[in-house]
């Protein structure tokens, strides 16, 4: 049992308003939230004048140590959590990747056996729907029912591997709706990408540079476009992981305007650097920023999307964390359909916004909190164990310093890769403390974090922030015949 | 002092989540939300079982007992705001509109004399500025630091009476910018409107037709576009009154798209019925909708701004109420510019945002409190005092029963005037309970109001939810000269 | 050979401007247009005093006695043909739509024969590719360069029938491109059509509404902008055909707005009626109006759709006509998807422009041959042979009389099939006299038409028009390698 | 009488088609367009093998010698003209502008007293409106009637000098709407602008760029959709000049999309360069840029705006030309309010619209044709005389080397001032030989102008291609009033 805490002096910062006061921690909860709290015998104090108590940060997107293209990503489960620790952010939810023909179960524990004794922090699984059959079907079931999982993610790209084509899709998302599940969906069109793929090695581009070139931004905004189109006739709520462009941003605002049920998701990378680097002369940096979908060459690109976290067109910010070193990265050195996709974030991903947002003046501190957190918390149903700072709610909390500053390197973070793509960036905020589970896992700037200390957090179905508007209209826009006396007059016969 | 209260067995809606939970209030104030709370001694105990509780509802925008084209509103602050409980709204916050030349402290305390004896549930006050100098100026600084104003009306429509320039309106928003006070606007363009109405009349138009054809929604539209650029140069928040059509709220979309700090009203009227009205072949049916800007004859309007509220668009619904009867009406029989202008809502706010809402699939429950109280709440700095159900809140709760239904009609309404916009619609969802402050004042729909209950509540100025961004941005963005040398070439004469 | 021809007193309408002027046809071109014109000797002459002189319509889209789900098209390639000229139009372009394995040049002969003994006016083929093999892509070529095709189209709707997938529509659109000619896609996701179709037969809906039900309009402007990304992707233009919603022209003007090559054609069904109808209380009436996509509930579509041409955002004016007479489409009567496709308007399309777009204050008199023929002859590569009246064009004109009007019937009108969708509609705007080729084919409101008399007209790769500016984007854009130093750091090994 | 002229060989080029063809000019007026015409004798043959026969261009805005903020523009009808014809241009429409309180008849005579004995090609007139007066309204309907203008622009900024307010706008679009005239608009708000100026001296801003500073693009945005709705409300067409910025297009683009009556100029100046060279360290530099509404700091803006040329959002290219020396430019050296506004564009204007448009893959040849000459003949009713290569029309017409390039510098431009805001920059296309009215003035890229040549054409009011939609919507929308019984109820008296 962990020990009492008192943070004591910052301004409480939530979502929908800030006040000057003192948090208490017990047995793993918020106790009180007040002024002048009295400190509990043997309670550890926290100072946080001058500083903002801020709900524990959620990565909703992230991939420790992911076999993936022929390596495993070289942050682990241990390394990530804590690297998250460092960062303010106090739970991650990582996605369970079957191969096609595997078993989601299956998956899905081998995948607890990688994390339960490494985290640092609680955490949560999406999990993939890479094929489709009645036993995934039957597993999609089980999972919801018994596993504590609520939302399964769809891949639009990675023809011939991950790939869905829109019957499946369709198929995923009913089953979603029945279950009460949220679709996800990595959104580029496949086909298209495999097309200019091959298009660019005939051209003689084997570098970097083709990753961005075989996978331009319409590639993405079509496919998000026809994603909210599949599942919301589908009367499923749609998630868009990785929102990496200002036409992708465009389709999701749109859409919503007109009442679809989407969210989305753009992630520190996209909000933190651009695309430009895959054009750079040394071959390790540019294949260092290959992710999909690819960072854009447009440089208003992170502004932008940090505009529509701004406007509540988008939701809550993740990272598609996914770290390989540059030897593994090299594999692909002769051709970058090769190089193993993925870039890290979990650890830079608070001050990335914090800078890029607040400093900018896009977003103020509330808002800082709802895409870092609260906003999270909510689609995925956590809300408001996670993502507030209440009374009865966990205990993951951050000390958070508005005025410190630090360069981000590879040199000095604690993430296991030997690549940062924020590489010399000067942000601002950092955490002072974290709290997680009532524990103090960074202390003064310390880390404290043991292996296996965070839980598995399951999550109910049926999240009535992302289903109340759909399951409403399915039940009142259920169409109806038209009652009609029969037709009576002559029928031709086929023609020959 | 209040006796204790306890709300038992409902599920508490805030805009963020819902809970079973029973509230505890004590000395008018919420002492707790929880799980089978004890009942204190001597306290009332309210039934919510099968319905929510919600924070009693805040109309933003009334006008009781307003002295207006020669007619003075027939609902006063006591009938206005008995009905107000009568439909789930426990807070009002009205105009004080001095003439052209009067001051601007004289003007509020007449409208306090007013209001103090006869008001139901707690009140606040925006103050409209219709002329300018350095008086008006200096009232303004005093009603924001002595008598708790922080929100300012300018008039672009009613030329020659209350309409300001583009240079008087940067007056205004500079000096609202100066007192940390929220700018608002009546968004007509009043010159294009007088034209209009010229023409109308010329064109053999005198009734209340004219009225609609004369204020066409682009007229709305353009002034809503300019209001913001105007105080968003001057670094000035920006809160448009009654949104009334399609196209003012694409103008605030769009703004907002771009990171123009603007929030949107639209009002019970414009969401609950339409401008075809005003083609009506009975005349006092027709006049009894005249309202400016006016309702829009596109019978699509409503449902498309309840979308925009869905989507965050617009903001807070208030109504406008400034309500006369049928004989003030006919004070312009003959010439349409003469019908005072103004309708009825503050008792079918809650009821029509419900049924066209959340009955239409548009909103959930939560979003429901969001649009009807807690946004206006935090908007005008009064939240989580107001707006919220919370521990340490102002004890303004509803009781909601969403399966009720009734029928508008100005027979059973508890307005004093008589006619009613929403005449013959039935809608869905109604008070129960309604506590103001801790004093149930409707128990079993029974109301149980005392005049004068309700409590003038001052707003503090630079309210963070307004100001947060454009005072960071201000500073930010604050421009500097080029560093240069000197121009040393040959100088022109001026030409003759 | 054709008689010399005068035409007197008329105003020439082109689409760009306008003059009063006389216009001499000989040879079967146009021989001058200039003031007082002398006759020659045993010319007819044909007065057209207050009248317009316009090019003759071009439809861009009929299917004449089109075999297709179990019947034939009722009016064949002469009584489609008639109709057409009663009505103002003097060409048709229809497709040629082979079976999935059927090969396109047999099927092109196959339509030869059906048309070239019974046409009335001159008409061309575009050709739908309804499978995908090397043998097509062959047919493909030789239809370009040996037959006067330059235009292709794709149904990405009829799932199992003629529908492709997004690598055969890829396939299709880089052919396309090689060969200089135009893509054309029936945009509608068919996957999404084929679970709706199931959907609503478990819901119990048979009747013509099913129809509608199951094709909104979302599912036709997902399909449009994916047909745009793939095809402007591949470098090749695309012409999207019977443009039916509000949704699928917004696909298309957002991607012009951002340098997509695309074409967009509405119909005079799309433009003159709307979706309505299908939930009308008599099945005959209903089915009579199935089409796909389908006419559109939003009866503010027809009007939207015409603001775009007039805007420019869409091009020309189709039909789709592909006429059944009741007791074909009967063979539905118990399944709304066995219902024949198909309505009628290569008649009565004149008419409905000039009415829902001259008579509505939309589009002027310029405009209107601009939709009805010029711009077609532009996208198709026939201008100015086609499309303008000018010396050296065909001799295809019209004398129309703007003062003219008819109410529309199935008992009056020229086309074969015994129903008509715009039964009941009083249409403004006739043709009064039609030239076809030099020759007289309406005279006086007269018909004189012949079968055969028309000619095939091949038609020109490499249209400039449509192909212009993709052309020189594929130039000048064309991705090159960076130059860069190899990589020689370590490269990892596979993971096991 | 200018003698036979044959252009042999060239590719004629029309908005609307291409064709291979020789021209043939015989007394000023195009006489034949064919293959292989017969060279009259005695005929000048110019060769235009591989070349572009083209219509000359029209510079819709310039500023010769104009009286402006002390100073005298230094480029005067002569080397202006001279200077046009040097780049391919034909015609000019310059500006009358009378001071305040000036007569309009007396202003037009000044100007044509200055041009006249001048001028190297055709010219005419827009005449501003700068104040209201009966005599105004008078002499503009005398301007119209007896001089041929059919275009008068009103100031919405230079406040106190130039600028109308709302009320006088409305004054002066119903005198052009009665008139047949086309009402153009310098966007800008003045009131903002006014107000910024002050605040960027008040920071100490006293350089060039505070003229960019204190006019940011929202302002231009602004009133430029103010203009729009005063003017299509009182049913007067508008021409918005000097397009500047992506907002301000966006303003039209979403205006025209409603079906509002709206043309857009961009100008060389905004297609060419950007506002970054305001905050150049040299400020001669930086002066030599400023013209109102300014460039934009936004690089992306040139490019923006040529694909609204390319969608047809746009209209036509003009250029603002109004020259001063950077000793005039100096008299505001230490006060940016002062430094006279205007830069070059006239010479340029074509090259830069080749090498930004067609070189650039936005525009294609028939395009480039329509947005230089086509388009500003039809807007300002010359078409076709002016703007088509067609027999009957105005032998203005240019010889254009698609294949030439030339870097632009003052030093070897033609025009008399001594900045280029193009310095430096390698534009592509230029004229090989120039037509004016039949005459030689540019052959084989020698000058051979003489002062004087050119004529001033008169401007036919009600245009067709302006007025035809307003007109015919003015009459079908005119209102009518309801018709009711009579309201017998009881009127209020008024309130006390």
């Amino acid at each position: 049992m962990s020990p009492s805490v008192v943070i004591r002096g910052g301004k409480v910062v939530n979502h929908d308003f800030t006040e000057k006061a003192d948090v208490l921690i017990e047995g793993g909860k918020i106790k009180e939230v007040g002024h002048d709290l009295p400190v509990p015998k043997g309670a550890t104090v926290l100072d946080a004048t001058h500083k903002l108590v801020i709900p524990g940060g959620i990565d909703t997107h992230t991939h420790m140590q992911l076999p993936f293209m022929g390596q495993v990503a070289i942050d682990d489960f241990y390394s990530g959590t804590r690297a998250a620790v460092a960062g303010g952010t106090t739970m991650i939810i990582d996605f369970v990747i079957p191969q096609k023909g595997e078993g989601l179960l299956g998956a899905y524990d081998k995948w607890r056996g990688w994390a339960d004794p490494k985290v640092c922090v609680d955490f949560s699984f999406h999990v993939a729907v890479t094929w489709w059959s009645d036993e995934v079907k039957r597993d999609m079931e089980t999972l919801v029912k018994e596993r504590g999982v609520n939302s399964f993610k769809i891949f639009m790209a990675y023809k011939g591997v991950f790939q869905l084509d829109d019957s499946q899709m369709i198929e995923v998302f009913k089953t979603c709706r029945e279950l009460g599940a949220l679709a996800m969906v990595h959104a580029e069109n496949g086909d298209m990408v495999a097309e200019l793929q091959q298009k660019m090695k005939t051209l003689g581009i084997m570098g970097p540079e083709g990753h961005a070139l075989s996978r331009p931004e319409i590639v993405e905004a079509e496919a998000v476009n026809r994603a909210i189109m599949l599942s919301n006739q589908s009367h499923c709520p749609l998630y868009v992981v990785h929102v990496m462009s200002k036409s992708a941003a465009d389709s999701i605002t749109l859409n919503r305007q007109k009442g679809q049920v989407v969210f989305g998701e753009p992630i520190a990378a996209s909000l933190g650097t651009d695309g430009t680097n895959y054009f750079h002369k040394c071959w390790a940096h540019a294949a260092g920023h290959v992710l999909s979908p690819p960072l854009r060459p447009d440089p208003t690109t992170p502004m932008y999307l940090m505009q529509q976290l701004a406007n509540g067109n988008l939701d809550c910010v993740g990272t598609d964390n996914c770290t390989f070193n540059t030897a593994q990265k090299a594999v692909g050195k002769d051709d970058f359909t090769k190089i193993p996709n993925g870039v890290n974030g979990v650890e830079d991903r608070m001050s990335i916004v914090w800078t890029k947002g607040v400093c900018a003046g896009l977003i103020d501190e509330c808002k800082f909190v709802e895409v870092t957190s609260s906003k999270a918390a909510k689609i995925f149903n956590l809300y408001p164990k996670k993502g507030r700072v209440a009374v009865g709610s966990d205990a993951d909390l951050v000390v958070w310093d508005t005025s410190a500053s630090r360069m981000i390197s590879k040199d000095t973070h604690h993430q296991a890769v030997n690549f940062n793509i924020f590489e010399g960036q000067t942000v601002f905020g950092k955490p002072v403390h974290v709290i997680s589970g009532g524990h103090v896992v960074l202390q003064d700037g310390e880390l404290k974090v043991s292996r296996g200390h965070g839980n598995y957090i399951p999550r109910q179905a049926h999240c009535s922030h992302v289903y109340n508007i759909l399951r409403h209209r399915e039940k009142t826009e259920q169409p109806v015949p038209v009652t009609r006396g029969p037709y009576t007059g002559p029928v031709a016969e086929p023609a020959k």
